[in-house]
């Protein structure tokens, strides 16, 4: 039998690990009904890669307005994803956008604090509590027992420089202050929501990319955007009730708090 | 030979566990020479209590205007001390005030989240940053060796409920979201700032007062401020370079992140 098509939404679509993951997805990694891919301008020019891969591919891409530091487009995202799947809900939701500020803390400003915390944290949090209606839908339409990221799940796209057992031995290198407080912040949402919401058998895991040669790993990244969103939509797959709660890397090991 | 008086400043010091702290402090179990107690409002009624104290101490207790989302108001209170210390220095500065909101994740909104933060992290981030000259004139005067918190310190409030290891065995008695991620994010601030100034003897240290019958702590709470900041005092006071970073109970013990 072959497995019953999920529909997925990724934010932060159209470029990087997010228009990759996309690729891939359609590639036939994963049997995706519906992909909803967001990005805060999709009729801009960043987002020209997207429209495209979206024009191949009409049946299963859908291209959304989805900035996750406005509310508004958070909400209205909600309702267009919940007039395409309606009682079948969303399956998986991969809270891929993030920014990053590269500076120390006596570089760091309230401004990029906030701004990285909006982004970073407050966003996956309006994202899950929005599209929470979808995911419940999920959870009850499909029948399987247990959590899977087939049935209803969170990802987020987490980092290593969130880990606090990492700061000693990465601080030198990556200071990225703002970025590194929003993303311990990240993990412990992420913690918060799957307490809570593990009665509705939705899971969350948060999964590290690697260090990535895209526009915010720069080019001294240490994996290109394949190889890491390959071993991420892999991990996705593999998710169990026994990963709820997990940090992961995108070869699936365990990381540290 | 006496200990040398410290110069030490605590922020929130009109009530609960930071009006604690200065009262214990000048009962003697710390040797300090001059004493910044900061509040937001020193003339209102939610400051008498400080006031008073303060009148019966008038050669160590100075009472500061400091409200810590403000920075002008952090860097107009930096200056004063700094005017009162001079070269000599703050040797230990208390991040104490703090917010917390008890809501779950569907309670939460975006501004509870924005509160919290700001009060929680940036504050504290902007604190650490204005009052950097003065704590690294301390580590230059003290001509002690190593770290201290009678040489320069800075101790930050912390909580049981910022450790990510707890959520699961706390969750279902005390959500608060923004109040946990808030904390989570003050642990890795921490740690980032110990890295970053570990060249300038500056110790960073995170103290878990317990959970304290305060406004904050509600009356459920299982010890009393004076026992918490009994104990927090004893802690600070035995602070060495090996404590750099450490996130520690009012009893010394250690907890997960």
């Amino acid at each position: 039998m072959a497995a019953q098509a999920v529909s997925v939404l990724i934010t932060g679509a159209n470029r990087g690990l997010g228009l990759e993951m996309v690729k891939q997805m359609v590639e036939g990694s994963f049997t995706v009904g519906k992909l909803f891919a967001c990005c805060r301008e999709p009729g801009g020019p960043g987002a020209e890669a997207l429209q495209t891969l979206a024009k191949k591919h009409p049946d299963v891409i859908v291209v959304v307005r989805l900035d996750v530091t406005d509310l508004c487009s958070i909400k209205h995202c909600a309702q267009q994803v919940g007039s395409v799947v309606g009682t079948g809900g969303l399956n998986l939701l991969i809270n891929n956008a993030g920014m990053l500020v590269k500076a120390t803390l006596q570089e760091t400003s309230s401004e990029d604090m906030q701004n990285s915390f909006s982004t970073n944290v407050i966003g996956p949090m309006n994202v899950i509590k929005e599209f929470l209606p979808h995911l419940r839908a999920a959870a009850k339409a499909s029948g399987m027992p247990g959590m899977s990221s087939r049935k209803a799940a969170v990802v987020s796209i987490a980092s290593f420089l969130g880990s606090m057992e990492n700061v000693k031995q990465s601080y030198v290198l990556f200071s990225a202050v703002s970025y590194r407080v929003s993303k311990a912040g990240l993990n412990m949402l992420t913690l918060c929501a799957k307490e809570e919401l593990k009665t509705d058998e939705i899971l969350f895991s948060l999964i590290y990319p690697g260090w990535v040669r895209t526009d915010m790993g720069g080019e001294e990244g240490e994996i290109d955007a394949p190889e890491s969103v390959k071993g991420m939509l892999s991990v996705m797959a593999s998710l169990t009730e026994e990963q709820n709660g997990a940090f992961l890397t995108y070869q699936g090991s365990t990381l540290p708090w």
